[in-house]
């Protein structure tokens, strides 16, 4: 445990130093807006930030190892899903219970995505079930009035309500992403808006968020009510930012960033926060949640883009292109972009033509593209790692384990393949 | 006011002894579900009733007639609308404030129809901010607690909220549907849909749904946001039922009466809920208030209906003939089916057929469809008056006036000819 927490201490003091690192609050940017205007080469930024990168890449390989070596002695069962399976279980049941509609159809449009087999790994409960029992301390007497000293069933039912609305309104954001994007396929299965068409994917969507809004309602707090209702607007912000970007922002990382925070990292980042607020931790504890699950889900994102580009094997060009194809530009691009600005006129052009796609790939292949989006992605996954180490410390034992696990989370994120 | 409350008392207690007329609860049917299969033959059912509303009409005749005349001796403006354009033009200003979004295109989609001359007449905004004026009055101390004894700014602004909410919950559905429904227009202007595409329509829909929800968080009722996002639930329901209906449902009047509470009545019968829930008066004024509600939405969708076939002439097909043409059968359709049977193969085979439209016109111009229609119209224009003629005695003059243009509202839904 000493070490561990040296290390991470370590790593903290580390990220201190690194001028990209700025702690972010719920509703900012993952970047402070100056950042990219304030310095007078991105290149440089993101060489400064590199040479940390070394260094916290190296220290979060120890990291892994000391936990790794440590679950060994112990004998723990360390994969985060097995930790919370039953639970998983028993909060499926109850989504699918939840989704029941009186009109049959509606009810079947709505439960698409949660039947057995299709519900995906449920990644998003599983962080916030990991979460709940990671804040499970005994809180301050001066910060809660000594009103909640320890985790009641109810907390925990409260806690686990929030997972279920997350996932809701994470499904009603891909059935209403279907419909934008016409696409056809979504988790192996025909996508809702292909099966049953674009009327009922909009209307099961909106289904799933009244529902998730009477759900939030039932938990009679009205941070966590608008908390989360802001998280939709985020999803919605996010995605109306990818569909009217001009050339300028389409070759932004600040404008990237900031839609890759509201499409992908606000809903973890904002429900982690409100596992927190249910469980009456400080401000501090809470904004020590937000960032484990912004930093989270931002890292998910970057590794996202890598593979769209990469898929399974190492190579370019052999992941599904989906990106690129219908014109959107991440962050492997855009580092390209830094390396060769003649990419930026290919980019302008639009990707229509499938030649366009292979000079683009030409371009990324001899950039450093996908390897310093990887390199970000660790910096976040880190920086995630570096919020649960600041919680404040605790000896019990499952608090320790899930505590570890979401740690351990923050590497499946940057190794995962699909 | 001893005349006019004596025939109110005793229009109430005609409506008590019509079977139909059963007093309905929030999230229930208009009808209950037991209604027209516990009963021999509808028709029976509607000429029993029919009976009734005869007597019901020249009531509601003799009623208003008192209104105008003591209206004229103590010369009150009368209009609703203008009782609160002062309050209406503030409101609209906030809800265009409202709705501004971070990205340029989704402020232009959202604010689309909150934009100077495009924004109705406000109809639901009228309705509740004369409702939390009409239930302005003491509440008895043991249902308050004494805590709220009079009406403050405070409230008012909370009141107020609920009319921005629910106009913002509104014009989200209209954007939905207008895109489910490929609409071409609305509101004399082109539809967003075609304006700006059916994407930023379903994310401007989004994003209003997750304002309303932001804003009924900060209300701190947790009865009013479980009690509007129902709303949402039920205007989905609602449309879904007319998506996805089977033969035998299309030609079901109690399906049909479901289906308008759901679309229609649902959102301002709870929205009047809440401004008394708001105001902390007693469950009893609180339906009392939703009834009103309720039975002004069926009315004003009855005669929508009849509109819809006769447009602003007495003549039948000289409206628009949308819903038929969209294969969406009304109640005039369902009554004349009562009168002929063998309409029921015309409905059945569809209206793709522009003769099958011409078809059905004649069965109906030979029924009694419209006429009944509009009878049962009146009935619920009513009762919505009853409801109020119902509420605890006040002798504040501002209350009174706003009691009566509730009940003038009932009237104009009737008579309106667009």
């Amino acid at each position: 445990m000493l070490v561990s927490r040296f290390i991470s201490r370590f790593s903290r003091n580390s990220l201190k130093h690194c001028r990209s690192l700025v702690c972010c609050q719920q509703g900012q940017l993952p970047f402070p807006s100056s950042f990219f205007n304030s310095i007078p080469s991105i290149d440089k930024v993101w060489g400064y930030r590199e040479t940390h990168c070394s260094g916290l890449r190296a220290i979060h390989g120890i990291r892994y190892q000391v936990y790794h070596e440590r679950s060994s002695i112990i004998e723990e069962q360390m994969d985060p899903f097995s930790l919370v399976a039953d639970e998983l279980s028993i909060l499926a049941d109850r989504l699918r219970a939840m989704v029941v509609a009186e009109v049959p159809k509606l009810a079947s449009a709505a439960e698409y995505f949660f039947k057995m087999g299709v519900e995906g790994k449920r990644f998003r409960p599983t962080v916030l079930l990991l979460m709940a029992t990671a804040l499970n301390m005994a809180i301050p007497k001066s910060a809660s009035g000594g009103v909640i000293d320890t985790l009641s069933d109810e907390l925990r039912r409260r806690q686990q309500c929030i997972a279920e609305i997350t996932e809701m309104i994470h499904v009603a954001s891909l059935l209403h992403d279907d419909v934008l994007d016409d696409a056809e396929t979504r988790r192996g299965v025909g996508s809702l808006n292909i099966v049953m068409g674009n009327k009922l994917s909009v209307l099961a969507g909106d289904f799933l968020l009244s529902r998730a809004c009477v759900a939030l309602a039932s938990l009679e707090n009205t941070e966590v009510v608008s908390l989360l209702a802001t998280v939709v607007e985020h999803l919605v912000t996010g995605e109306t930012m990818q569909m009217t970007t001009t050339s300028e922002q389409r070759c932004s990382m600040e404008y990237y960033l900031q839609k890759t925070y509201y499409k992908t990292a606000s809903l973890i980042s904002n429900s982690c926060k409100a596992i927190a607020l249910l469980a009456g931790q400080t401000a501090e504890v809470s904004v020590m949640a937000y960032d484990y699950g912004r930093n989270l889900g931002l890292a998910y994102q970057l590794v996202d883009d890598v593979l769209d580009f990469t898929g399974t094997s190492a190579s370019l060009g052999k992941g599904s292109l989906s990106d690129i194809r219908h014109g959107i530009v991440t962050a492997p691009i855009l580092f390209a972009i830094e390396e060769f600005p003649q990419l930026r006129a290919v980019v302008d052009r639009g990707f229509e033509d499938p030649a366009a796609v292979d000079l683009a790939l030409d371009y990324l292949g001899k950039s450093r593209g996908i390897q310093r989006t990887r390199e970000l992605a660790t910096e976040h996954a880190n920086r995630a790692a570096a919020a649960i180490d600041s919680l404040p410390e605790c000896d019990d034992e499952d608090v320790k384990r899930s505590r570890r696990a979401l740690v351990d989370l923050t590497q499946m994120v940057l190794t995962r393949t699909k």
